[in-house]
Order: structure tokens, then sequence, then C-alpha cells
């Protein structure tokens, strides 16, 4: 039986500032920390011996996934790290407060943003200082894939290609695999692995911290899905 | 100018009580974690942009690497992590205090392993339940190459290797290198960059918790070598 096991990363500083957060590099809160060591330990007295690790180029991902290693016994594992596993990225609504987000757009424009699954966000120009254009970890990509805001939509688009080309190649050499990212980016993959349709897809919200295993059969098929 | 950046692991767990640790996968001491943390500060303040980072499959490089990365706030960079960048293998001295050692062994014996050049350990047998060979992590090395005990002479035959196939070329492709590994696998690579002789190597010492910038000409021939 092939092996795959998400973890979402917990509470980021923003998080508990209740501003969205998208591709800013913002670091894990305290109570984050916790979520990935208390993830380590179940992994761990599961038993779960990895063979590569994927993460995204957010440290709160990347700081879960060592977190979860570390906690396991494992840190010596590969670990790869891709803007494919980023979060969605929030476009220009980065950095704002949920909150006034909804008095200035209103409640039902806000909610139709964070829980459509095509209708993307007010677009981050490339001028503003804070789009990823400018940001070094970007550099080598063609700028057109760079994006300025995304809907669930794109973020599933971007992030397919890496379960075809990485995660789906190592399942199928038997290699039991950990994926340590974000909200969406996990909503994205499991909605390719379980077939879930778009209108049902923005139902599904995994737990922060909280590893969850699927069993998937030779032809990628799942199994069983439980959380430990 | 070419530049690579060697950072060698602080007080691990096992220094702290004077025992010979090689292969052994002792975490970094609180003292360990804090050098690794101003190391990448000093990077940080150097500004020093890594293109990539390599460290052995030990946790307590491993651990520095990761708080180099994040101190310097460039954790998204790719890292790689292998057992040829591994501490010498102390062999069957492992886990053994210092000073018992040459208590049993006599002081003269213990100074000949710690300072000799081709000297061999007492060998770690591959029936002993800490013997590498019952490693998870080096389950997929050809079980001829996992030592049972290294000198120096050794260690520096299996840490090339690593320097030809990677970081030389990583260099030659102009990309800023960070090596984060231990005391005597650096001392390998310094020996092979610099051209130390094998009698005058085992006087190198590199300190802990201090970046060693080599700033390189095309040949990879030695520019300017400084500490941070």
């Amino acid at each position: 039986m092939l092996k795959l096991v998400f973890v979402r990363h917990g509470l980021s500083e923003w998080n508990a500032l209740n501003q969205f957060t998208g591709w800013v590099d913002v670091d894990l809160s305290e109570t984050g920390v916790e979520e990935a060591q208390a993830a380590g330990q179940k992994i761990k007295d599961a038993g779960i011996q990895f063979d590569v690790a994927y993460t995204s180029v957010l440290k709160r991902a990347i700081k879960t996934c060592n977190y979860v290693l570390e906690g396991s016994d494992q840190l010596w594992i590969p670990q790869y790290k891709s803007w494919r596993l980023n979060e969605r990225h929030y476009g220009a609504l980065q950095g704002l407060n949920k909150e006034e987000t909804a008095a200035k757009y209103g409640a039902d424009q806000v909610q139709l943003w964070r829980r459509s699954y095509d209708t993307l966000p007010p677009l981050l120009e490339e001028t503003d200082p804070t789009s990823a254009v400018n940001d070094r970890r970007y550099a080598s990509l063609d700028r057109r894939v760079i994006p300025g805001g995304e809907n669930l939509k794109v973020t599933l688009e971007r992030a397919i290609p890496f379960w075809e080309d990485h995660i789906a190649p190592a399942l199928l050499d038997s290699k039991t695999v950990l994926v340590a990212a974000h909200g969406n980016s996990l909503r994205a993959l499991a909605k390719h692995i379980e077939g879930i349709s778009d209108d049902d897809i923005m139902g599904l919200e995994i737990p922060t911290g909280q590893p969850l295993v699927y069993e998937l059969n030779d032809d990628l098929s799942v199994s069983k899905k439980y959380y430990l």
C-alpha cells in the first residue's frame, strides 16, 4: 500500500492578526510551532517512516516540515521546496485585515473571494514592492507564471504539475511521502487525488497540524484516508 | 568572484559530555543552537545570498544549516543532505568519554587517533547495534562504503567526490554555496581547496559557528579567505 501524508501548517503570525497572507512569507506563531511539533510526535507514534518530503518556499510550511521530520527523528530525509506548493496567492488582499476588507468591499464579496472556486481576488500589480516578481526566490521563474492573485482553480493548475512530476512518481516508486504545505495547496492536491468536484471542494477543510494519511492503491486511487 | 561559505556546527549534547561522537546522531545543545543563530545573523549582516546549501545527514549539522538559512532569511534555498559530509566516523570510540578512553588506551594513543592523518580508530563491528549498517538512512548505500571507523584520510576520500559532483559544479555555475557540516568533513574540504599537506592539515581548526568565507577564482583557486 502506497502512503502519502499531508501536514497543513499551523497558526502563523498573520493568522493570529486575521490578515490575508497568501505568498507573504510570514513566520509560524508559537502556537504554530507547537502544532508542528505535535504533528511530528503523532507521526513518530504511528511509526511512519518517510523517504522524501516536499514543501513550499514559504517558511511557515518549511518550518512545519522540519519540525515534523525532527519530531519523528528523520530530519535526514531528503526535502524539496517548490513554489508550486505555496499557499494560494491572495492578490491585493494580502496584508489586509479580513474584517477591514469586509467593511470595504462588503462581506458577500469577501466571502466570494474566499469560498468561490474560480473567482480571482483583486490582483497585486507587478509595480507593487510586495509583488513576488521582486522576490529573489522567484527570480529563476518565467515571469508569466508568477501570479498577481489566484483562485483555487489557478492554485490547482500550478500545483498539479508538481504532483505529476514529483509526488506521484515518488509514490509509484513505493516511497512514503510527506507534503507539508498550506490550506489551499493541500486542498488542491486533495481535490485531484480524491476526485472532488469544483462545487464541493471549498467545503473541504484540512485541519492544521493534524497529519492526514492517504493509503493509495497502485493506480494512486484512494484505499483509505484518515487523520492521526 | 565565486563564493563558498563553511559553517561548522556548534556545541552538541555530547561535546558537552566530552564524548566521541562521529556518526552518532546527537542533537545540538542550547549553546549550539545559539551559535548557529549567531552565524545566521552574521551572514545576514554581511548580505550573503545563497543559491544552494549542502549539509550532512546528521541533525546537528542539518539544524545548524536550517538556523543559518532562517537567520539570514533564506530558508527557502534548496538544501541537499549527504552522508559524504558527515563527521569523521570514530569507530568503536563513539560514545566513549575522552578521559576514560585516555585512561584505558593511554593519552598518547588517544592523541594519535585524534590528531594523526592516517591512523584508524578501533573499528566498530557491523554486529554492533549502533553500527551504521543498521541505520535506515544508510540503507540505500553499498554496504562496503559504510565505515566502521575513519581517519581524516578516509573522511577526505569520501567527502571529495561530493565536492567534485555537487559543490564545485555549483560554484562553477556561479552559485553562492553554503556548506554546514562538521569539524573533520570541513577540514577535509579545506585541505582539498587550499592544498594543505597531510602533515599540516591536523593543525587547521575551523572554529564552531563562525562562518568561513572563501572567495574563489574561476579555476576554484582561493582568492581570499576570511571569517565573518
